[in-house]
């Protein structure tokens, strides 16, 4: 505990790594990018980590060069207190952007967080990383691979300025199985592509966004070298699981969230077309404030599908279902459809929206969370 | 008064033109465009209307073809009792979207419209056309065109579900001038563009957006045939302050709004990269939340910059002022930036917001709100 921002509340993670550890790691694409975010890419283009540090509070984004010193002071502080190089540490910062980072704070919380370190100590970590997050968030899932079981453990955080677009918010991801650089660079891609790129609570990308996936070779598989095979395979579906459930976490941990939103597009020409529709849909506030008054006005949701930034639209192919009932048939309402349906389906917690475009075989499916007056709330409030 | 939706409210209004009014006009780009705005598009391409029909309560949108001989039949009741032709009536709706138009209630409303037709009726008619806009909007101006005191009045509504996106709310606006079709038509075009097209509360483009411009032809000025020279450039600074003054209503009347906010966004390589990046300024709810919450969190602003979606952005270039407070300066907070500073600019009620890219000499302006309690209260409660 380092006293970064609030007193009494963890703020500050020590996470080591055995040696002989790879990494490989997705970062934000937003280009007003943290300077930790900076740095990590750096260290990383020269060396396998020993050791990530991790502060919440400050974003240490929007500093300039001083902010990118702070961050290289910090790894250098760490490195030296556990006998390792400088770009063997990675940090990553989440909390207010635009703030000097309290340097000696977080140098002063070191000696703690390295006294403490524990091979049970995710949950710890979990709760450590959090800033708005009411919920710390974890998983772990196991698997064979290559001959051996393998165990994928992570944690992430998250709650708001979330949507990650090609990264994520915090969240670091090991496993024991042996994994070549090619093979873990894929995995940690094509793993977050899938599940962190697909969750959105306001459309705002973060600009401290990091997701690490970290192999300490421990656990005795053939070693999976490349992105292909039965084994990759294998450790693919094992390492996107633990993404999803962390991803899905975030979104049901969402700022002020009442309800978890499942959107899915089908029936378009390809599966960038089908993401627009479903983010347009996602990122309608009117849409979303009709999900927390759990309205069926799935007018709001038929206009966020017709302005949609897509080539072509037919609107007579449309349909939209809540919860497998069909509501919008041909563009227009269901005959079959009443309002007492979609009563009963909107007061639901879960909601799956599935939209078919009717035009094509394309699909593509996005996570998100409603428009409360608690998301107003936190947010007005935050910093303050 | 037609019990629409609500009763002792006024819902329904008609607009006569006097004959020899021609008309253009600029709809929603929403695929799911609105019954009567496919109907009004049919026939201002067979003829130049002699009344608009308006009804607030139902958007007839998203009602398929019912919904379209709904449309068309409201049309020809009213162009039986005022003895024209049915395409020379225009219809227009604003309301819920999806539901079955009460067309009889309508069609029974309109012996009363028409009995009290007034040529000074603007602001009953202003008050007609509201739903949830809190304020009635209207504005008239005079100047010189082509050697007479030509008159511009128009009328507005819109308050949620605003980013018109190459049209507008409803909006009516007529001028006495003479002016020939080929310069009725830019007229509608180019204001429409300066000013609806650069407001948006929400993001969220409806489905029945609609902007006509009517012209008399009664003031006696020579007429303006072509969109060229002196009379025009004068008509067209006319028209454009009218509906600029509408445009710029709707965002101080936006739902829940309590600050009225400018984004000016310049030092681009096109106009087209300036608006990208002001709209997803004008569209973050965290920069809507802080606005709201009179908080100079600039970060969340720096951070919307740097995820918009414009080719390239050196972020060590970016430059940002409140009101004209430097906060950020070469991509971070600028040295001499005080928080009181933040604190009193975002205080205020009328806010500039203002992004220099330091890129070339393309700028863009829009208008827009902040987000507040009162936004979601307003569209979670709206229908029920």
């Amino acid at each position: 505990m380092a006293g970064i921002r609030k007193k009494d509340r963890r703020d500050l993670v020590v996470i080591e790594c055995a040696p002989g550890t790879r990494a490989a790691a997705v970062f934000t694409q937003n280009r007003f990018c943290a300077a930790p975010v900076l740095v990590a890419r750096e260290h990383l283009g020269v060396a396998q980590p020993r050791a990530l540090v991790v502060n919440t509070g400050y974003a240490n984004a929007g500093t300039g060069e001083p902010g990118r010193l702070d961050a290289v002071a910090c790894c250098e502080e760490l490195a030296q207190r556990i006998g390792v190089h400088r770009t063997e540490v990675l940090p990553f910062s989440t909390g207010v952007i635009g703030e000097r980072f309290p340097l000696e704070r977080i140098t002063a919380g070191l000696a703690g967080c390295i006294e403490t370190l524990d091979e049970r100590g995710w949950a710890a970590a979990a709760n450590g990383i959090m800033t708005t997050d009411t919920l710390p968030k974890g998983s772990s899932m196991r698997g064979h691979v290559g001959g051996a079981t393998v165990t994928v453990t992570g944690i992430a955080k998250g709650s708001g300025m979330i949507y990650p677009n090609m990264a994520t918010m915090l969240c670091f991801v090991a496993t024991d199985a042996s994994v070549g650089q090619p093979a873990l660079d894929a995995l940690v891609r094509s793993a977050a592509l899938a599940t962190f790129n697909r969750i959105t609570v306001d459309g705002d990308t973060s600009t401290n966004d990091s997701c690490v996936l970290l192999s300490t070779g421990r656990a005795g598989n053939s070693p999976v070298e490349r992105p292909e095979g039965a084994a990759y395979q294998a450790l693919s579906e094992l390492v996107t699981r633990v993404f999803m459930d962390l991803a899905q976490s975030v979104i049901r941990d969402a700022e002020g969230a009442t309800k978890f939103i499942t959107i899915e597009v089908c029936g378009g020409r390809n599966e960038n077309e089908c993401l627009e529709v479903a983010q347009t849909i996602a990122h309608s506030p009117l849409v979303k404030t009709a999900f927390f008054a759990s309205d069926p006005n799935w007018g709001r949701i038929l206009a966020a599908v017709g302005r949609a930034r897509i080539e072509r639209l037919d609107v007579g192919s449309v349909s939209i279902d809540l919860n497998g009932v069909r509501i919008v048939r041909g563009g227009a309402r269901a005959t079959e459809y009443t309002e007492e349906q979609g009563q009963a389906v909107m007061a639901e917690a879960e909601i799956t929206l599935r939209v078919d475009l009717g035009a094509g075989s394309a699909s593509a499916r996005l996570w998100t969370s409603d428009l409360s007056h608690e998301y107003v709330r936190i947010n007005a409030e935050y910093r303050s």
